[in-house]
């Protein structure tokens, strides 16, 4: 029986993850749950899964559900209380599902406490990939992708040896504007945004493919989860988003993981690797898929994408930088304070104002990043 | 190094074998080479690659070598000497690329001899399966496989359980005639049949693969390697021939090897795996690659498919019925004694003829072989 924490339950990753524990109650159990502010669902989850302790890192969602439940479960508040379910000595295995930079504290303190990670926080390793794997390397734990795209990697180099592998190719579905033109996309709506033509997500990671800043995000994480250089890091578009992605080894094969566009199976992957337990979700056919179609990405116009690639290859800080400016862009983007093209505008704006460093610590990181959304702030300002 | 023999060395796996070996000086060596009776292949092949022993299995032949050759390859003639290479002392590894049913004597005094075995020569196991792969077990030694299909199986079983195997999705490209109907297939030509879209062959493999054929002796051969019940092994049509099997999980989840449409790189694996060597032939461009799709065969039209899979459930010495009746059955059609839609029409008839019988030794086989051809042979008079 592995016991999981799940940072973040009540978003869609989290929900999916309690999915997945429900479809195996024997090999899995809900320890602890930790959520931003959903106390109506938090309280659900936790009626249903009765995990030893749960925490809302708003404090007033907290108290909301405090004053309606009175249970077993531990229930704890703020931050501090995310990091208590994070390091809870009832879990063997975190899942970070939380979004953006701040599940960065919590998943490096569940490393250090020790816990196996299963990722769906990309941003954690963008911000701050050295650090994190000198920490699971540290602590000698296992960390796995969540990461449709990242799981098929991993799926696609087990039996096979790290000095073979050539290319990653990784898939992207290429979003809702493949395929458009620069004048289409200047009064872009939110709306249209979140119509993401083959994946249901959070709103984050919505924009965020739309406007490729996510391919960009994963290329960074599959430099620092495959230990590859980013020459050997491939996007591909296909719109269909069966092939969850690809490795090219020395020898010419290819080898691929398919599936239906099902999150369940990668983070089920996730928890039960090495084995596999037989609990299919959605089943792909191969033959209704209709033909798998593949592109090469846009770079000149969804520059988030090349941004950041350049932002991991020149390191230190800068990864942390871009993945600030864009948590902000998107923030502003989704208030309607900048346009959707707006968005890698500003990104690049705060790229090119900023001078990385080596990252030696975390403080380091926590300055990147806090400098990084200062600058972004007062360019979304001007724009006003 | 590895030293190898090639049974079938000048034909199309034989010659692209010499190739693999000329492409990896220091990983392999031929040590014997084996042919039926192209004497002047076989001796271009000996001034080149210097093997302790080479075989003609037709004695006039190797007369003819003898008469131009006197250097340091012992010249070896008729079965008995393709049988010396099979077992000779210099090869730790066996390839077996003979066509047809001709292959399983040397190939199961091959694994006898304890030699590790890289098999092309499908009808081995089609003819003989149990005996083969009890022989493999009894003596201890690798099987890997050489067919595309095969291949790409066996690399997407790699780090993978057994036991989670839940479907193999074993692809064919459809032949020349894929599409076709019925009417437009009664007059089809030997030259039409040999235009095979994607790959470049052998005569009786290309003819197998208009027909289906081949994806029925596959689909068997399967069965064996892998010890997958035939309900769990499904033809897929894949006009493209990039994606050269899948393998379906307990949890959902498919691995595919993809690939250039280039038989270097499964021939190669069976001799590197579990390694791979860093020696690429065609590369894999994926987006120059086009629309990858996927069909269910015309079992109706293509009748040599389902009777290969049913002579497989029924078992006994029936899939060895079918493949000694296909090999007749191609003959005569190379010599246009029947018409392409004979070839499923003969095998059909032999099948119903035959009460087979469990496989016990190796003598049942080649009873079962023999009574099969003299079947089909009085079927392709009684059309004269």
């Amino acid at each position: 029986m592995k016991k999981i924490a799940i940072l973040g339950s009540t978003g869609s990753i989290g929900t999916q993850t309690l999915d997945v524990v429900e479809a195996n109650p024997e090999r899995l159990q809900a320890a602890a749950l930790a959520a931003h502010k959903n106390d109506v669902l938090l309280e659900a989850q936790i009626r249903k899964f009765h995990p030893s302790v749960a925490a809302l890192s708003d404090p007033e969602a907290a108290r909301r559900l405090r004053s309606r439940y009175q249970g077993p479960t531990e229930i704890l508040s703020g931050p501090e209380g995310v990091m208590a379910v994070a390091t809870c000595s009832e879990a063997d295995t975190v899942l970070g599902a939380m979004v953006g930079y701040a599940g960065l504290r919590p998943t490096l303190a569940a490393i250090q406490a020790g816990k196996n990670i299963a990722l769906a926080n990309k941003e954690t390793l963008v911000a701050a990939g050295s650090l994190v794997m000198d920490a699971v390397k540290k602590a000698g734990v296992q960390l796995t992708p969540v990461d449709s795209e990242h799981s098929a990697i991993f799926q696609s180099l087990q039996g096979n040896a790290h000095k073979d592998l050539k290319r990653i190719l990784l898939t992207a579905s290429g979003g809702p504007f493949r395929g458009k033109k620069r004048e289409e996309l200047q009064n872009v709506t939110v709306e249209q945004c979140l119509h993401h033509p083959t994946w249901t997500m959070g709103t984050k990671v919505t924009i965020d493919s739309s406007t490729l800043a996510n391919k960009g995000l994963e290329v960074i994480e599959a430099h620092w989860l495959f230990d590859a250089p980013y020459e050997k890091i491939v996007p591909v578009i296909h719109p269909q988003s069966i092939v969850h992605s690809l490795v090219e080894y020395s020898d010419g094969a290819v080898m691929a993981q398919l599936g239906a566009a099902d999150m369940k199976l990668p983070i089920q992957y996730a928890l039960s690797w090495p084995d596999r337990w037989p609990v299919a979700f959605d089943q792909l056919d191969l033959v209704k898929a209709g033909p798998l179609t593949f592109y090469e990405p846009d770079t000149d116009l969804f520059r988030a994408l090349p941004l950041a690639i350049q932002a991991g290859k020149t390191g230190g800080t800068l990864p942390c930088t871009f993945n600030a400016a864009n948590e902000v862009a998107v923030a502003a983007f989704l208030q309607g304070k900048i346009s959707f093209l707006g968005i890698a505008e500003l990104i690049e704006k705060v790229l090119s104002a900023t001078v990385p460093v080596p990252v030696d610590s975390y403080g380091t990181i926590v300055e990147a990043d806090r400098k990084a959304r200062e600058r972004a702030e007062a360019f979304v300002q001007q724009e006003q």
